[in-house]
């Protein structure tokens, strides 16, 4: 593989742009996906996006804006626009900007051809094979649409496929390990040393607000990525010793939310704990309607330790299935501490699992009252020596954002009765 | 509410610009669902994005781009770095642009001290109540952060929050009644006469293909969003009956696809299709999990048809709890549609619930054979009078579009048995 004609100053204060191209990204049809694909394979080698622009599928602008970008920037990644159809002129544009001729790559033609038999490709697929003059096209084991890279003014551009597999398999084979040679060959090693660690229970700006007050440490960069169930925060500096220490004081900071280090998210986690030591899993579900067992189901091989669910949104559900006493019902009400123990204690006995997770809440925007206001959430675990643990959280946010939350902490509920942990506190 | 001060020439053709500004956006953590937001409101006013650029939380960069976009666009909406922190540059970068200084708006402070009470707002969030010399403040009733717009070198900007919530409060409640009353005011009546079909089982490019070979109706604009579920189709026009014609000939092109007009989603139909006739709904789930339940309580008041659901992810659950003899899984398999019939039975009886559903499938990537691929999916309907259908499905995709897709398929099966329509086809 050659290293791409890349300017030798390109270091880690390179200056990087991102171009996404397309009229679907700008009128309301599609959400833009690949710019987090892009970021997150420059950060693996310590490059980042000073800018990204996004333009309509118009020639000239983008051909304008291809010569914008070489005058300030080293290099210049582009997805979009490279499909075989008039809608798609990037690289028409491309040749404009260089002024320069496209020409038919016979190599990048055959390949088409091969992909498309026994059929033949219809003749505007031959689009794809044209490639600007002093370009060089780089070939696609997905789809159609091969990339190409050449140099403009100083800086060189990326042409990547819009369609997010394909756009991944070309920052993956291409551009990540041509960028690298280019880096190596310059005696620049550019993956940092990385810390990092999950947390659940636990908000950004919460988070962020304990780290902040740890004695400063400028040279460990800090980065979170809010999921749908949990935090993943990424430490990175120059030296591994620094990144370690400071590692060690965040897990210190946000001791309880802090549930381990490595990218492996909150569900493959309870799989895996589960898996560790041959339990079984059950779920006793009302507010969240089953999302507990599809979210963990999401996990595959999740069959290994869950067996399944019952979703018991109605009272009568409660009764006719888990077993919780209408007189239950009556006094403590669907949501309180006894309802769910009773729940869990109920999935455990009927599905003959190891141990059984109950959630039972307000999701809103309805059916909250002062006392129980929308978000009081309750989450019983039952384990083969009886309740393993119950406890009432009080959620913040819209209907979506309680269930998930909720899933979180009857997930984080279960992981620590496997490992005997003290369980999550209460919402901070 | 007095309109902005917008330039008589801003049309269906005026220039309209995006800027998102933060880290945040370019260095992998967030992905960006702010553009999509802005888009799809300023559809509603016949209004579309020309281009979007993404900056880090630069104040000198982004006071150029202000510049910038004021020499080329007539409305520029910006979202994100009006919070309290010192990453937050967005206003300071303004009045750098616009060469004017930040003065303290007594008003927005207090209604910050307001939203605060009974505790006192920490110091750093005086910073929200600074706006430049000539701009209105856009009082928010979410979050602490309020808008502000102002004019620059004949382009009008609105600064808006980056939070999403708080992003479309403030395009709900001022950006497009603001932006409706000037277009007004200039006689343009904007929103284009628009039909919203809804449709399910059949993805964007197929149908995009059959829509293709219609008798070309140029005038007619058509959108596809595609969800987790189903494809939202917008036909957009100026003539009414134009947009008619062609929204009767899609249905009959996508017949047994377009489920209906309007822009509710596969969920809420067939809450509202159950809630209409009064009828109760079960779900018996393995391969989603729980996903099937999670979906339908995903839509605020499903309690009035949702009485709850079994997970049977293994088959002794499968046998436990819903009287799957093993005699039928032994002969038939777990997916198959015996299995399907035998499971929303069991259900139906379990639930007291009028119409069950189940589903059963291999959703991968493992535990595909050749008879049964990855995508297999079993899906059945008991009613009052036994079972009303059951269908075996060919999906594609990763496991969690499978999974989706099952989910999207048995919720519209449950709502054709309940409309008594026929079963949707397999998949195309």
């Amino acid at each position: 593989m050659n290293a791409p004609p890349l300017s030798p100053q390109m270091t880690a204060r390179a200056a990087v742009e991102l171009l996404t191209l397309g009229d679907e990204l700008l009128d309301g049809r599609t959400a833009d996906g690949n710019t987090l694909r892009v970021a997150r394979a420059l950060e693996t080698l310590g490059l980042s996006l000073n800018r990204r622009t996004t333009f309509r599928d118009d020639r000239v602008a983008i051909a304008q804006a291809f010569q914008d970008v070489s005058r300030r920037a080293d290099l210049c990644i582009v997805s979009g626009g490279l499909g075989p159809t008039t809608d798609d002129v990037t690289v028409a544009a491309m040749a404009l900007a260089a002024d320069v001729e496209l020409v038919f790559d016979q190599a990048q033609w055959d390949r088409i051809v091969a992909r498309f038999a026994p059929q033949t490709p219809p003749e505007n697929n031959r689009r794809q094979a044209r490639i600007p003059v002093g370009a060089t096209a780089l070939s696609s084991d997905v789809g159609t649409a091969p990339g190409l890279y050449l140099e403009l003014g100083g800086c060189t551009f990326f042409l990547l496929p819009g369609v997010p597999d394909e756009l991944q398999w070309h920052l993956d084979h291409h551009v990540v390990p041509m960028l690298a040679v280019h880096l190596a060959q310059l005696g620049l090693v550019r993956k940092r040393p990385t810390i990092y660690l999950r947390c659940v229970g636990i908000g950004e700006s919460a988070l962020a607000q304990r780290i902040e007050a740890l004695p400063n440490l400028a040279w460990v960069e800090i980065g979170y990525r809010a999921g749908e169930l949990d935090l993943e925060l990424s430490l990175r500096g120059d030296d591994p010793e620094e990144v370690e220490r400071f590692a060690q004081a965040v897990e210190a900071v946000g001791a309880g939310y802090v549930i381990g280090r490595g990218r492996a998210g909150l569900a493959e986690r309870v799989v895996e704990a589960f898996r560790g030591r041959g339990l079984t899993f059950g779920a006793a579900e009302s507010c969240t309607g089953g999302l507990l067992g599809a979210t963990l189901t999401g996990v595959p091989g999740a069959s290994d330790v869950f067996r399944g669910g019952i979703v018991a949104y109605a009272n009568e559900a409660k009764t006719a299935l888990l077993g919780v006493k209408p007189a239950l019902l009556a006094e403590h009400g669907a949501v309180s501490e006894t309802c769910a123990r009773a729940m869990a204690e109920g999935a455990r006995r009927l599905l003959k699992v190891d141990i059984a997770v109950s959630i039972t809440g307000i999701a809103g925007p309805g059916g909250g009252t002062a006392e129980k206001p929308v978000g009081t959430v309750c989450i019983g675990v039952a384990g083969p020596h009886g309740v393993a643990s119950v406890v009432t959280t009080h959620l913040r946010g819209a209907r979506e954002r309680v269930r998930q939350q909720s899933v979180a902490r009857a997930l984080e509920a279960a992981r620590r009765a496997v490992l005997s942990l003290p369980i999550l506190e209460s919402e901070t």
